[in-house]
């Protein structure tokens, strides 16, 4: 029979989502696994060839698997390996061959890897809102600030294979906020949901200015958004500010690629409604003339269960 | 006779230097001609072509030119043309088909054209200090600071053309200085000649100081390094500085698209035994700790007047 479907896998801190996918793009089976019960890869990778060996045999399509594509944190497209990824249980502080090692449990079916922003990167070229797109750049504003670079319709790995580390670019020069990775400043701790959440908690501290938010004991960003949609004026300052620090940013990646569009995705992108225009202002106001108005600002329309599937899915066509 | 040679031209904002080249990459023959004593497009090119027939015949290689490459400011290569070019005298609030009317005048010689900072890193790819890097950044620091950025061996155009213009991604965020492109705090108004020259009349003004750079009435970047080799202070402070502003972007740029090198070029890089040192301190400092120490920081070596001749020319071997 025909190989002709592949397996798209999104590897995350809690969670990893599988799925088979087909030629359209159409998810026919999926399943969700655990990432955080042991530190042993090679004790997650078992129970995840376990996973994938189940929704195979579920959905009837043994034999049909062309492929493997992984997304995740960390994860070096020339070597297969997932290297020094503190938010991976198991992935800590090592070079981890986990292509290699699932592709040995998958009965020798070619695994491609890549990073979550990357692989959600061809995600969104082969199958979203950057379909037909030569020239984008790919921001994921979930938990941190990820981002996958699209030139001349290829992602951008750089010499080592890991380029597109755009969420560790400097937002705040002087006195910025300290980053989970050990810098000052970094986009990611502004504008990531975390990052969000962290401006409210310090503008809370330091102001006396009222606001709903004031009541509750931990705050989210989703606790932010709620705030904003009742028109909180607060939250709706703290979106204002996190906008335009991504639209800073955002000017100066134009000013690199000149891509066509910056493509939004994840959760803090749902905040679309409170985030668009601060964005737009101040991506316009700090680029230079020639591009005003001119680089799309595109937020995903992509399911998020199924585009981390899908974007890993993808890669695993190019085996 | 084969057609195996290209003519390679720098346009610059006074003087346009061009040369026959051989596959070898030695300038058989050159020439320069003023940029600035026209402000009609087609009188220059006029001019352009006398000189360019003048070196052709001189060297007896007529009918040997299989192509001709432009490097010049503001030069778009997917259409040929130079675009609202404030530093030609005949090239503000234009589109002016440069490739297209020098190709008319010159019997029909295909003409490839780019920006100068993209002919530059070409240059280097084939014949100067890139050669076997697929992934690197050019960096001239020149009256301005400009870019060309290579990735998987080939320069990036971006979606329109105009990709790589590093030196006006944001060095100073707040109350930055104001830039010749309309915004502040661009790292060209910093880190270009004219920017070291700027921050020695700041700072001399700003400060008491002492300065062998006070005695002057005018300074120019050339003041500040022979200054700063005699071991004035002042001087010394004033690279510290640039090299520092240099090394924070670098790192950001890094984070972009992960380069083998930084390749410097242009004047003010001349200036290598007072910038190196900083550059490198800040880069590092700044970038993510999977980068630090491993990205190349390299001092073009290539002779200035032939490195913009040789860079353009090396265009003209892809037609």
């Amino acid at each position: 029979m025909a190989q002709d479907l592949v397996i798209g896998i999104d590897v995350g801190g809690q969670t990893t989502k599988c799925g088979i996918v087909d030629a359209r793009g159409t998810v026919l089976s999926q399943t969700v696994i655990r990432s955080d019960e042991t530190d042993d890869v090679v004790v997650f990778i078992a129970s995840l060839a376990e996973a994938l060996n189940r929704i195979i045999s579920e959905a009837g399509v043994e034999g049909r698997i062309r492929g493997i594509g992984v997304g995740a944190p960390n994860g070096n497209y020339y070597t297969g390996t997932i290297e020094y990824a503190p938010n991976l249980k198991w992935g800590g502080a090592k070079v981890l061959p986990f292509a290699r090692l699932l592709s040995e449990q998958m009965n020798g079916i070619p695994v491609s890897l890549t990073n979550d922003a990357n692989a959600a990167a061809v995600g969104e070229m082969t199958y979203g809102a950057a379909r037909g797109m030569k020239n984008f750049i790919m921001i994921t504003l979930g938990t941190g600030v990820g981002s996958g670079i699209v030139i001349n319709g290829e992602v951008v790995y750089g010499h080592d294979g890991f380029a597109g580390e755009l969420g560790h670019t400097c937002a705040v020069r002087h006195n910025g906020r300290a980053c989970g990775c050990g810098k000052s400043g970094c986009l990611e701790a502004y504008a990531s949901a975390t990052g969000v959440a962290r401006t409210a908690r310090e503008w809370l501290e330091m102001t006396d200015e009222p606001s709903s938010l004031r009541s509750l004991d931990r705050i989210s960003s989703k606790d932010v958004y709620d705030a904003a949609k009742e028109g909180d004026k607060l939250a709706l300052k703290i979106f204002e500010y996190t906008g335009r620090i991504l639209g800073e940013k955002f000017a100066d990646f134009i000013e690199f690629s000149a891509p066509e569009a910056i493509v939004l995705f994840g959760g803090l992108a749902r905040s679309r409604e409170f985030l668009e225009a601060p964005i737009r202002q101040a991506m316009d106001a700090n680029v230079l003339p020639l591009w005003r108005g001119k680089v799309k600002l595109v937020f995903s329309q992509l399911k998020e269960s199924d585009a981390a599937i899908l974007g890993a899915s993808a890669l695993a066509w190019e085996l």
